[in-house]
């Protein structure tokens, strides 16, 4: 069983987190042919944190987890933190599959979107 | 002459603002068609801030000015910093029309690039 994990900074704004939760609800709907769980955690501020939502989606059955970091700059959190953690996750869970997406920043396809917006 | 110009957070890792700066010249081969000038600009930590390349552009001869933030949540800085700032500059050149665009993270394609990514 598949879980798809997005993990975001997480901050004070109730809103900005709600705005997390509202694109990984649209993620969802895209891909839930491929993952059979798909949810969303926060590096810091508030939860669930990626232990929590890993321990909850293995709990749920799932044994291939893929973590996508929803940040735009290839920062210590991208570098370090995120991967740090996923070798500690995959210590602790030796029978499960944990691997870790490239940051949402480094997608090629940012620049087009944009592109896009700015030609309307 | 239009102009167009992307402000992002800035960062005091180098790397990160490079990233900003390259994904802005790759936007750039894409809309040169439709702004004569396109660069970018950093709200903190480094520069061109906002207001410097607000002023260079209309020094270069444009009148109409689009800016977009390159955010992802809709924190202070898009809700409240960067329309105060667009307000001031609008003052400060009342002949130039300097418009502020919504910011990157409200835009409805992001989900789908994100759903792509993850179904590779």
């Amino acid at each position: 069983m598949k879980a798809l994990i997005v993990i975001a900074h997480g901050s004070r704004r109730e809103q900005s987190n709600n705005e997390i939760i509202g694109m990984v609800d649209r993620i969802r709907s895209m891909v839930n042919d491929q993952y059979e769980q798909i949810t969303h955690s926060f590096l810091e501020i508030c939860d669930p944190s990626l232990n929590e939502a890993v321990a909850d989606c293995i709990d749920r059955g799932a044994r291939e987890v893929t973590v996508y970091p929803f940040f735009l700059n290839s920062g210590n959190h991208v570098q370090q933190d995120i991967p740090d953690m996923i070798e500690e996750l995959n210590a602790v869970y030796p029978d499960c599959h944990i691997q870790l997406l490239q940051h949402f920043g480094k997608s090629e396809d940012m620049a087009s979107l944009i592109a896009d917006h700015v030609s309307r």
